[in-house]
């Protein structure tokens, strides 16, 4: 049987001045959309398996029900086969379990929800209607984006202290970070990188790399899209619909970008290996 | 000047089976609240810094603005040195921007509107008030904690091919795993290990550790106590607010555990050095 987790690919690998293709594994990242009889409650992204579970912590953790009597029962909607079954589930509750109305309310409409569509394909031709396109031009020296990760440690002041804060940085196209920012979430150090940029009125940071010391998720990337930026290199791996809208938004996406080496994941033709 | 980002703390260090004082750091984790003339907009929680490129960026990834123009001010309220001061933001927007208010509602009442107030000190009080009290009794062996992590590993089947799932286990007092589950998100694997409990009705899971490949932040900590398990290890770094919550809600909070070697952030009274 298939693993529903887990999703081959054929990526580029960058080390010691060489491109090499190989075969690798993605994580599976694709939406949930819960509904409590019928009424949609909110959508994560998610890897799919053990949805059942899932939901279950997830109403536990919400507040919404407090133990297994509380169900009644879960099935996900659709047939089996369609584009995108597996990516709803169907919550009844037990008779007489009433939802705290206002803790329902405050749970409806995550960014998910506004922005996602059912399945990941859904998903991603919904955001591409809203986003600029990218131009297709610029490319990058390998040998100075395989050096930018390596830096962006050196300019993350609080992460020696801690152990414990992401940073996100926006590099020229030159190898130059413009802006570093660190936060204990991912998404809110990007946010900030970005959110400079904006305030300075220098957006859309086309010929810019974002540069991440954690994971590229569906969100990263579309944040990234969203500023015009044109190169994504993260530190870690990258997620099945990461790389699905970087290759969508003709983005280059490098994953594992450490000690001189890292994985193209998305993008490749904007990639210049040349010495100069 | 003080570094918002950062902040001490004394903790306890576990290594070759002896307790050790020592001082520490933590990235700082508060609630920021984005206004847009008056109405509250969403509740995130962040690292304290450079609030205004934070949301900035956030209102662009969102959809709800698209460059600096857009924007007419941005100013935290409230009165410098009250309580909470500087977690919640007042934007004004240029005049003539209209915010799109479909995109505006479905971003409005996250599930941190709902569980936080303005500053940390409030949302934990308020979360308090909802969470079942934690018996004091169980004591863990520190020896058996040190394994936790490692052994969390060697039951994550996708990681090793993909480098990016996240696990997350609980494993009973004696050091048996009752469940492990992975996925591309902490909070969900969380949800997924919690909510395979809840369906076997066997929550509260007290005396059970929980044990996380990742960091173990706020919402962690509400996601553990609201099951009823009385300790926590984690691979990485612990947030500020995940100390303070856990010291209130009487849980064992470990971090950096690895290597047989661990950092007590709460609780430590709740830890058993004898060697048996």
């Amino acid at each position: 049987m298939a693993n529903a987790g887990v999703q081959s690919i054929q990526i580029t690998r960058f080390a010691r001045g060489e491109l090499e293709a190989r075969g690798d594994a993605l994580a599976v990242e694709e939406p949930l959309e819960i509904r409590i009889s019928g009424d949609p409650l909110l959508v994560t992204m998610r890897t799919p398996g053990h949805d059942h579970e899932l939901t279950a912590g997830l109403l536990l953790a919400e507040g919404l029900i407090h133990s297994a009597a509380d169900l009644s029962g879960m099935a996900h909607c659709g047939r089996p086969g369609e584009e995108g079954y597996g990516n709803v589930l169907e919550v009844t509750l037990a008779p007489g379990v009433a939802i705290d109305e206002a803790r329902f309310e405050a749970r409806r409409g995550t960014t998910l929800n506004a922005a996602c569509g059912v399945c990941g394909r859904r998903s991603i031709e919904d955001l591409t209607r809203d986003l600029p396109p990218l131009a297709p031009t610029t490319r990058f020296r390998a040998s100075l984006l395989s050096e930018l990760t390596e830096r962006l440690r050196e300019q993350q002041p609080n992460f020696d202290r801690t152990g414990g804060l992401h940073a996100a940085g926006i590099a020229a196209h030159e190898g130059a970070y413009r802006v570093v920012r660190e936060d204990i979430g991912r998404h809110n150090a990007t946010d900030k990188a970005i959110g400079r940029l904006l305030l300075d009125s220098a957006l859309p940071a086309s010929s810019s790399v974002l540069v991440l010391s954690g994971r590229a998720s569906f969100e990263i990337v579309a944040k990234a899209w969203r500023a015009g930026i044109t190169a994504i290199a993260s530190v870690s791996a990258p997620s099945s619909l990461a790389v699905a809208l970087a290759a969508r938004a003709n983005l280059l996406l490098l994953g594992f970008a450490r000690e001189r080496a890292f994985n193209v994941y998305a993008g490749v033709e904007r990639l210049d290996t040349s010495r100069v």
